[in-house]
């Protein structure tokens, strides 16, 4: 009887002699049925996943502009600068970058990036694009004792928005409250118009653990050089030796970045000149003017003004564009009529907006901006005077 | 009633209305407690772990040898090769390699992987040291339909083993009869001594899926510059598009290696000459001699002479040892006496044994060898003829 038990709740086996295990059981494959696993499967890019299910198919009598992707190597007109090419054959040249680093960096690459970011400057100016900043009330009504941090992009991706001092500060005080540390994606840093400043939330912060993010893909313009870092700003160190020893651990799943760049690294941050940085911020906000003004005048378009890094974000009045349902579908037929690919913005679960880059030459950006504005034209039917039925009306 | 039950069983609150929500609970910090991911939690490192705690004080008045980690960067000696250098810097030089590369890699860089194994060599030789192979009876008892794959190391670390064409039927046909994908770890691929020869998996298998993991890391003598790649042999096509997808997803965690590595890769492939990796392999075969006969003489040590890679094993009778209980003490007391640091096998779980790197110039090889040699003979109490009590004899 006992056994019989077992069998219906354990699912266990009856062996030769009789007797029942009641422990684990074994059984054997039988065929081939080879599974992805589940972090692969948890593994989820949106953009990809939104971009590879478009069916692109542009119009073959337009050249194609791609207006999608962050990457400011595609047009080749932003080379990067050549002490950076310099210091990468040096790190080449001394052979003395070929062994394997510790997984969190070598000593003197983190050491140049420190003493890189130790002097932040931090004069500041208003934001222009009210809209970008956190709603900080809906933000906190969000937080419980099962939030683990606070992140906060900035300057940010896909808005090209600056956060100026004020809001950085309520957003500090907002994390104070809540005792939540902060993760700051500030890979952006710097890369802002000359009338925004950039302020990094660890020179903000009294008693707010910072874990700032950065690396050379952007600001250097070699986004593939796979070299990043984590600034861990902690005054009161109130970050146990529990965080820091697990991101060690993280780090070991990778064994660091390519030791040539990091041998590199010193020379790239300290030999770059100013002028290559300022160089980089004029072309991107030369393009952000003449993007802005351009689509500025476009019916059912609106553009928001950024401040810096790569990236406009346009809204789509979408009700006056009846025949597409969604930025998606938008930013498809735009593809398949004038051959320019924006990012949808449903990419960021932002729906009504597409994100366009500013790392184009600037006759390719006019070109683009002509075409957006003549796709716009061609299917732009205004909402604003017609008639709401009554049903509507009394909601 | 109902309320007072509800707040037992689900814990939730009485609001000022004396209502009780019965759904989830909100409550909040009180006070700093920032705790570490369970994923940085789980990644461990056991030759860290175990090498990180080992109270290491080398004998001050003679000067270290560390023949633990496998860098065959770090003394010098085996400098990687010129071509492959200039590479490096011609596709710095080339501006070409920048950017973003798709996260699987450049469809050049990843021909050229795919053309360089294209044409395994297949011609065989009888392995010396029978011990290492796998115990294939055992391996097939430890599976069950939990079993995701197989996971084969050859040539193998620590090793430096390299199986025969006979063993690696054997555990294909183990693997085919279970329906078991292999996971081949193939880093040592080609690293192996004149009188052996690799043979590749994924050219034996005829139905059994095999993934070949390799990279720059080992015979092109680079290991920090992070290039690496999974060669997919699936003839009869077994993995499903869920696998191939998940590698994908997965390759999206970190974005593709070093674009400069990337762009460099079809010279370093194609222009490295054949002389190099011979002449990598005879300083290997050399060392690999010179200590193997060098600890056979040694009491209480017993060598097991490598086929490849750039380690050889040596046992340790530690009964004959009687002031160590285990390798690790064995290993901690050769750095605090000797100054030589040799990885104590327990850190892939085989205890008694240690792990001696073959890449040190042959008179560092050497010296290190006569004092492992100094070492033993200093704390070798044999026990081959010492009395056992009689309780013991009768177990």
């Amino acid at each position: 009887m006992m056994a019989s038990e077992n069998f219906l709740i354990l699912d266990s086996i009856l062996t030769d002699s009789g007797f029942t295990y009641p422990g684990r059981l074994k059984s054997f494959r039988t065929k081939w049925n080879i599974r992805a696993s589940e972090m692969s499967k948890r593994t989820f890019n949106p953009i990809r996943t939104i971009v590879d299910n478009m069916k692109i198919e542009p119009n073959p009598e337009k050249a194609m502009i791609t207006l999608s992707i962050g990457d400011p190597t595609v047009f080749g007109n932003l080379p990067t600068n050549e002490k950076i090419l310099q210091a990468m054959k040096e790190a080449v040249d001394s052979a003395r970058f070929n062994g394997y680093s510790p997984s969190v960096g070598y000593e003197r690459s983190r050491d140049a990036v420190a003493n890189f970011y130790s002097c932040p400057e931090s004069p500041l100016k208003a934001k222009p694009e009210k809209s970008w900043e956190i709603d900080l009330q809906h933000m906190e009504a969000l937080i419980d004792d099962k939030t683990a941090c606070i992140l906060v992009n900035n300057p940010s991706n896909p808005c090209g928005s600056v956060f100026n001092k004020s809001h950085l500060q309520n957003i500090l005080a907002v994390a104070a409250r809540n005792y939540l540390p902060i993760i700051a994606d500030e890979i952006y840093a710097d890369m802002v118009f000359s009338e925004c400043n950039f302020i990094a939330l660890g020179s903000l912060s009294r008693n707010v653990p910072i874990l700032s993010c950065g690396g050379l893909a952007k600001r250097w313009l070699v986004p593939g050089w796979r070299m990043g870092w984590i600034l861990i700003h902690d005054r009161n160190e109130i970050l146990t030796r529990e965080i820091r020893h697990g991101l060690v651990c993280l780090s070991q799943r990778i064994l660091g970045p390519c030791t040539i760049v990091q041998g590199a690294l010193e020379n790239i941050l300290n030999k770059t000149t100013q002028e290559f940085y300022d160089e980089t911020n004029s072309i991107l906000k030369s393009n952000a003017d003449l993007c802005f003004n351009a689509l500025a005048m476009v019916p059912g378009l609106r553009p928001i003004r950024p401040c810096g890094t790569m990236y406009m974000m346009v809204g789509i009045d979408i009700d006056d564009f009846p025949e597409f349902k969604s930025d998606i579908d938008f930013t498809e037929h735009l593809i398949m009529e004038q051959s320019v690919f924006c990012l949808p913005a449903t990419c960021f679960e932002y729906p009504n907006f597409f994100r366009v880059i500013l790392t184009v030459p600037e006759n390719l950006m006019m070109e683009a901006c002509n075409r957006i504005r003549t796709f716009c034209e061609h299917h732009f039917q205004s909402q604003e005077h017609s008639s709401v039925p009554d049903s509507e009306c009394y909601k």
